[in-house]
């Protein structure tokens, strides 16, 4: 049996979850108790897996005993944790770049002593000064990856390879996500990435809803999805409303929910489903009470997913990306 | 007894089922079970009724033995099919304006044969190249209907006229579409379109969410409504949200629910019942998973329509456009 | 105990119904089952509690016979009545100063005679003609409180403060608004000023919605609701989406549910709860169907509210501003 409306997994991001309470304490140094609180939360907005997004507590970064603790607070709160999110750890960094690598290497190592099935990195860096200063910061340009840079693109294969192969040693899959103006920022690159990569434990975290928000002329979402969906083992879903004035070179994005937005999620799953993902949906949404509105979006996704397991899906597609694990 | 919250009848049109899929099958040529495939999904979406808009199959070009197929798997999937919807098929076009009669008579007929009460038809014309390359058609100027040109308006009356007849000897309501720039585009222009044409089994469909939309000054949709509802017979309700800044000439819209969305549709539904509607809804979305936030929009359709049927309306009005079939 | 998500009193603003009825009738003369029948629709939105918000009726001018059929038919319909919100009735303005004063002071008595807690007034006055001729008024500038002018800001403090001793001698509490371009229209002028009044009777309305939505650069909403919720007493709650682009100066704002808007309303009322606040909060929304909105915003905030009432509040700031009555 595949997977249906009832039985796939969908995780929430915990962008929304602070690194440092208003209170002055560390998400980092908290107790379990206080890890518990927050999960509960989770748990109350309708979800049983969580993405453990490292925006809050690095679990990469927890000693055995603390990563226990951190396991043992999900699942006390009834959320099972097949999934990591490393956020803006690039490993091509000028100068975090290694201290990044390092940094996958222990968030791979942690997910699978979590039993998590994939690690999701990806190619952006810290958000600029004028990219923190708007209300969202993907309204001005930050961080580019050099284009036609022979020897910055070996450096993206070679680390992200090595990478993949720490993975596929202790079971877990490693999953590029896609953001604008990196060398995941269109279909091509980021297949041609992961073909350049060419290990069965690599594919995309095709994120969509990153490049719809650009205050800037796009790419058509669907002929993105259909490109790279079949590359796909983990999916960070999100949505946006969206008006254009092309003569005027006005462009204008707000977060919605998913069922409200321009991508139509619908045709989206058809078309994921079509291409063989059976990997873990994560709904992750900036702005405003995020989770709340990832209550809703995981709600309206069961709606659509296909009511039973067994649909079918072109045997030579067919769980391609699966995880090996969890 | 009149309508009520449970029994109104409200369709779901059919925008985002595409007429040619994927795998390149051409929704009109479709098996039957592919029709009964996404029928599923209407009723999946919570919908006991629906519109067979003609963007996805015709079924004024269905061979009778097609058609009941076709009706066939609506009724399979515990659908009914009170309404038919033509889209850009205006009997005023230049070169297609003979064929789109001759194809609006065929709808006309197949609505009969199905038991469906009304066709609605309209005056806009195929999207020009510029708006098919738009995020969002409306967001330029398209087909324009000539204003004070008596022998187009002559004919306008002329042939809807004819159509009309045909509709009111077999039973069926004629709804003309309000769309922007045609002789359809004002409540002035429409209400004075249907009284020249003078008869019983023809109205309106105050589609005012199409006037919504536009990036320019628009009326006031109290107003409009006011002054079109008591023509209505039929009526595609969809919402938006928009902003001006109307000092720069800046204007911006947004798909939204019918609930979150600028017109108030608690006070339109009112506007309607006090002026006699009694006629089918369509919920009607474009962008995104459509057929999801039509869903939504039934719900909330049903929670602020009349709970009980025994309200009163005008006794001068009352049921004036109720349609003669199912 | 505490108020938890079950119990805390939630009303929604009557934004929506109008003074005067699409039939001519006058709200503040119709009969009591005209009320009844707006109070019924309250209801079925899934409120128990209403704000008497005097845009449809004025609870201040009615006689006492009169008031008690107002309360009654709010009873009837299973609604209480624990706050009324005065809209645009500046104690400030040149000439209708005297007569807003004396107005409040009839609804302090009006409040005191329902059983009801709160009494909100603000600063901002009644639309100017180009605020009227908006689709939404808060787009360009309207009237302003003069800065830096101590008579006026002593008249303020002198007004205001009569009216909290009113307040204080019938046991309700006086509430005021935050609204742009007022002395209520920042956070430092808005705390100012309630120390300047310095009465128990006196706090905030951190109604952070009608700052988010200006055309214009606004301040931080966290930032305000930390420093303005440990005076409030009533919370008018709303949201908007919201977009910028800075650098050419372009602003938009939508009404939005508080559960999709830019305020984490989440993380508001974790600011409002452990600055003690135990306060009646407001729904309200302006735009569409506001009413239907708002019963999906109570719903929303129900989700969200502690689900006990037995957690922590800070002793020293703890029911600083619990209502008297009610």
């Amino acid at each position: 049996m595949l997977y249906s409306a009832d039985t796939w997994p969908i995780t929430v991001a915990l962008l929304q979850f602070p690194a440092i309470a208003r209170d002055g304490t560390r998400a980092q140094d908290a107790t379990p108790d206080a890890w518990a609180t927050a999960f509960r939360q989770v748990a109350r907005a309708g979800f049983s897996s969580v993405d453990l997004t490292d925006v809050w507590v690095r679990a990469a970064d927890l000693s055995p005993g603390r990563l226990t603790d951190f396991a043992d607070a999900a699942l006390d709160a009834g959320l099972t944790t097949p999934a990591i999110s490393l956020i803006r750890r690039s490993v091509l960094h000028a100068r975090h770049g290694d201290d990044n690598l390092a940094y996958s290497h222990r968030a791979i190592d942690a997910a699978a002593a979590l039993g998590a099935g994939v690690v999701s990195v990806g190619l952006h860096q810290e958000l600029t000064d004028e990219q923190k200063d708007q209300l969202w910061f993907w309204t001005v340009t930050g961080h580019q990856d050099p284009v036609g840079d022979p020897d910055m693109w070996d450096r993206a294969v070679r680390r992200l390879g090595e990478l993949g192969r720490h993975a596929a040693e202790v079971g877990v899959l490693l999953s590029l996500e896609m953001y604008e103006d990196t060398y995941l920022g269109t279909a091509d690159s980021a297949v041609h990435l992961v073909e350049d990569i060419g290990l069965e434990s690599v594919g995309l975290n095709p994120d969509t809803g990153n490049l719809l928000r650009l205050h800037r002329a796009i790419d058509d979402w669907r002929d993105l999805l259909e490109r790279t969906l079949p590359f796909a083992n983990y999916w960070h879903v999100k949505n946006y409303q969206r008006d254009e004035d092309r003569k005027s070179g006005r462009y204008s994005a707000m977060p919605s929910t998913l069922e409200g937005g321009v991508i139509n999620y619908r045709e989206a799953l058809d078309i994921a489903i079509s291409s063989g993902f059976q990997g873990v949906i994560c709904c992750e949404q900036y702005g405003g009470d995020g989770l709340s509105v990832s209550g809703t979006n995981q709600r309206y996704l069961r709606s659509v997913l296909p009511e039973t397991g067994d649909y079918d899906v072109p045997s030579s597609r067919r769980l391609q990306y699966a995880p090996a694990v969890g």
